[in-house]
């Protein structure tokens, strides 16, 4: 892609109520633009950026056996009325009466739809377990939204949901979640912590909340350092293994505002392990049991004859809210750094460039052909600016390799620069595998 | 994918008003779950099957220079208001009212907001032509919701918006779509012929529908038979070949009934070559100059420094009313057939399995790890049924590829079928190129 085509209004006029990092810079890169309040449309960076995220989701999902559908985002009342979660909900759930009159709302979660869907397809034992899931658009009428992406109002999520025959299967499955979540928050260059949760509107006595650590997160924790040495990839996909790696979790204090207590804090954790910090909730995992089954008839026909209701788990990862929580844990000092999983490029060609010589273009043009054939998704900065302006643009934007077409180049060496790092003179094909390693 | 552990619910209760033979098959093969009236959710074989259209639909759009992003599903009343068509649209839009009392709509089109979005974005003739498209839900609150994903309520749809400098350069960007389109159906399977259309409440003065032949459409089509020897491969993507495809199309009468002369008809087509049948939309698009533009005061720099309204056109594909038009045009006699491009799975292996014999089964599963890794997507049919329920089931499912593994398969030759030929026995070795030819 050439930088001269692609639409990527960058701007410096930031709103008065942009005031986290992640919302400026998504506002001055061009990621984003205000629709109506708490509502964005995603422009092609920005919109680059959130598929790569969701493709890493859904991979993650399909390696544990999840199996993907797509529910849609206006739902009937009458589920809602049937858990008797549709008065509960409150203002939150954004509320609709078709041209029939009829009640529908936006849907806000999926666990009322989600069984209505099971409790017509799956009548025995044999078929379980089950875990399916969707990323899809919802929308939470919040009364001050705010933070950008971060709260906003129709927001993009992967709900996932299991099934099974009882309480002990069940929460196997909420352990290969558990696991599946550490795997993908990895992936994205994201050091997320398990942390025992409240359960809130969803209901339920078991519940985790993944969460990163960053200064302008909402929520106040609590942990001890030790907590960072425990590798989900020491761990194996089965059941003994899943449960070692929840034990060993649970055995490390963690713990959020809600759930904290000062002296159990410097009972177990020694002064120079604790850690007391901000963090960011990037996912929220649930055991809820028949809590949505049992109002909803979803029966299934056990071993011994007897029908039972079915033992449910959901299981939630802000996709759109990622994207702002990536920024805020790598972007600093005015400079930002994608994870190369999920950069909006692999990398971007800069040639110093002036009107009568377009020496330095040519050779880009050469450059951008040869990464290309190599299957690198390359960007070429081909706008008529001088270098300082394009090495700013280019910190906002935040390609994590740069290669600098100047007059330092010659024949046989290019430079090539990891942002944030001092540049170095290689050989042009080197760059695979630097970009790529 | 094992077909045990498949989440397909197939039923043979339907519902009376499923009456066109896409509705009924894709409720009968589990693809769809009605959630209200017009409303579905995507199960999993038919949320694959349109995730593959899906594709197909974003890298046409992106060989010609298109630029996706994704525009949120809810809207502000404002910008409705502005183009005055906020009254005009009727009783099909969905409107909403927030918490905060705010007028907001659930999106049936996307011109209001992708010129907000363009008109604070792009300020000079410099920045032109630009293509933008996103991929998003959308909804019309149909009075009559009826065909099951063919006229639903929440539909799933590609929309592009051209952005020109002037008519002559918006007339390009209208001929480089037309291709993109063709491009697009021909890949999916189908031979959509593009005819002169009304505008309807998109407006603007030039339009035209792509339409595929079938019985259960709605418009009703007066064509030559000629029109099906144009074929998109033989132009290229230049200005003037392109101007060239189009006039070609041109010269050959297709019409629908809202355009449709008999006297005309008869003149210009001979008898043994005209075509009278029924037909289904499968795309639209749009010329309609400054219609939005204008009210909406976007408005660039010109290069003889004067301020022109931008020109525009709009193109619509919707991509979940083709899974139903696919279905149309490739289901007959009882008997589904994928195209390959989309089809749910590569190929079925089916085993002829019986509790005291599982010799098929344990060579399925060989065949089944072998065509893995040859990524090849398989589904293997492990359910315990005989195999002429499981036959009728695979019509069902249409996938075009059958691997049968039964008492006629040898060592060294496996049992291949497309589905509605002969099977015939051939070294294991041939299927990839069989089914990927």
């Amino acid at each position: 892609m050439f930088l001269s085509k692609l639409f990527l209004p960058i701007t410096k006029n930031l709103p008065s109520d942009a005031k986290i990092k992640s919302h400026q810079l998504m506002l001055r890169a061009g990621m984003i633009k205000q629709s109506s309040a708490g509502i964005y449309s995603w422009l092609p960076i920005g919109l680059k950026v959130m598929k790569k995220i969701e493709e890493i989701v859904r991979e993650e999902q399909n390696k544990i056996g999840a199996q993907e559908l797509l529910m849609p985002t206006i739902q009937p009342a009458e589920i809602w009325k049937e858990s008797k979660r549709y008065e509960d909900y409150g203002e939150e759930m954004l509320r609709i009466k078709d041209r029939q009159g009829r009640e529908m709302l936006y849907g806000p979660t999926n666990e009322e739809l989600i069984t209505d869907i099971f409790r017509s397809s799956i009548k025995s034992y044999k078929s379980l377990p089950q875990m399916l899931y969707h990323i899809q658009w919802k929308f939470r009428d919040e009364i001050r939204p705010r933070f950008g992406v971060m709260r906003c109002r129709e927001f993009f999520m992967k709900d996932a949901y299991s099934f099974d025959v009882d309480e002990a299967n069940a929460k196997i499955s909420y352990n290969k979640m558990f696991y599946s979540y550490l795997k993908t928050f990895k992936r994205l260059g994201l050091q997320a912590i398990p942390m025992a949760a409240d359960t809130g509107p969803i209901g339920g006595d078991l519940s985790h909340e993944f969460i990163i650590l960053a200064e302008t997160g909402e929520s106040k924790i609590y942990t001890d350092k030790s907590i960072f040495k425990i590798d989900v990839n020491n761990y194996n996909f089965d059941i003994k293994s899943l449960e070692k790696m929840r034990n060993d979790f649970s055995s490390v204090y963690a713990a959020t505002d809600d759930k904290f207590e000062q002296i159990k804090f410097d009972k177990l954790v020694t002064k120079q392990n604790q850690i007391i910090t901000k963090g960011i909730e990037v996912g929220h995992i649930f055991y809820f049991g028949d809590k949505y089954s049992k109002p909803l008839n979803c029966f299934i026909d056990n071993k011994d004859g007897k029908k039972n209701s079915v033992k449910m788990g959901s299981y939630g990862i802000g996709v759109s809210r990622l994207v702002g929580a990536i920024i805020e844990a790598n972007y600093e000092k005015e400079v930002m750094k994608w994870p190369k999983s999920i950069s909006p490029f692999d990398v971007v060609i800069i040639p110093s460039i002036s009107k009568n010589n377009k020496e330095n273009l040519t050779k880009s043009l050469k450059l951008y052909d040869d990464l290309k054939k190599q299957n690198i998704d390359v960007l070429l900065d081909d706008v008529d600016e001088n270098m300082s302006q394009k090495f700013k643009k280019h910190d906002l934007i935040g390609i994590p390799y740069q290669i600098i077409v100047g007059s330092k180049s010659t024949e046989s060496k290019i430079e090539f620069k990891e942002i944030n790092s001092e540049s170095s003179f290689i050989d042009f094909k080197e760059v695979k595998s630097k970009i790529k390693s």
